[in-house]
């Protein structure tokens, strides 16, 4: 017995998201079609508009609509100072914490020489090229600190340092409502080595 | 800062799949987008074509693109028997035994009133209409062996004993390959009550 193939069609498909296999294609088809036609038509539009409408913005890299996104254009941002980050969700977070007024570069990536994706997959010379445009001083880099991201920092730190541009990192310490106790050793030598003067 | 409007009706549209909150969904957009915009394409016209062209089969209930699908139309199966089950998915895995010759009745759900799934949500009438055609002897009630499944074949099974047909149930007992030290108490009681002359 075959499932019909409009069916068949649509949980293949649905193996494109990342962390779905053919058990959860199985089960969100049979939701969809099921309970929910109007949400799955909704999300195909979505999909189809958004493969279509989406593109890089040409100075941060980031997803937009336009040739260059919002806030590259927005003129009360600093552009003297450019923070690096891995993904536009990352970008979303610094910007809540609202004490960041310049520009952005999101590589979209990380460096992983395992998965072959090297300084091309992250756009590093269109970041090379949009550093060095003049008028940016101070590059920040807020790549995650796990071992990917703080290879990254490291590498790009390196070359944008060697343009003569202040090269910056995210300052790494103990959390937020951090108690010591439970506080990993790593975290707490490096809040150490870091401290600052009061 | 907000994300462009294409991005954030995608991220908004992937919440429709079940167990995708938030987070996954923006997971799941800036996957698509930066890595598989040709998956994502197939994807949004896959749902598209499964909302217009799935249909429920009119004997059987399942998802067919015809008025009545393949299996209900196959004259090799025995028309007088017809086996209830869940899902769809609960069908393909007794296709897969080979031992079940008969037609199928599926319920798309089982009977969970917490949840306002009633006897209309299971599609009783329809099934009562089909196994009272006077061609089908025996209903095999295949629904899981979850207290929700137990209560839709009880259910099913008084009222359509009540119209003078044969009502079966799955077999209930030590699974293949089960260890008795390792098989819970309830199933061998049940192989217990169960047992058979060999």
């Amino acid at each position: 017995m075959k499932p019909p193939s409009a069916l068949s069609l649509l949980v293949d498909a649905l193996r494109v998201l990342p962390g779905v296999g053919p058990k959860s294609a199985q089960r969100m088809a049979y939701h969809l079609m099921q309970h929910d036609r109007e949400g799955a038509e909704r999300l195909g539009g979505a999909l189809l508009g958004a493969t279509r409408r989406l593109r890089h913005c040409e100075r941060c890299n980031t997803f937009t609509e336009a040739e260059v996104c919002e806030m590259c254009l927005d003129e009360e941002r600093d552009p003297s100072l450019l923070c690096v980050v891995e993904t536009p969700a990352d970008q979303i977070m610094l910007e809540q914490t609202l004490t960041y007024r310049g520009l952005y570069f999101v590589l979209m990536g990380r460096l992983s020489p395992l998965d072959g994706i090297g300084p091309r997959e992250i756009h590093f010379d269109k970041l090379l090229q949009r550093a060095t445009d003049g008028v940016v001083r101070e590059v920040m880099l807020a790549t995650n600190f796990t071992n990917e991201g703080e290879a990254t920092a490291h590498y790009l730190g390196q070359t944008l340092k060697a343009r003569g541009l202040v090269v910056t990192r995210l300052a790494r310490g103990v959390p937020a409502g951090g108690e010591l106790e439970y506080v990993d050793a790593g975290t707490i030598a490096r809040a150490v080595l870091d401290r600052r003067t009061v």
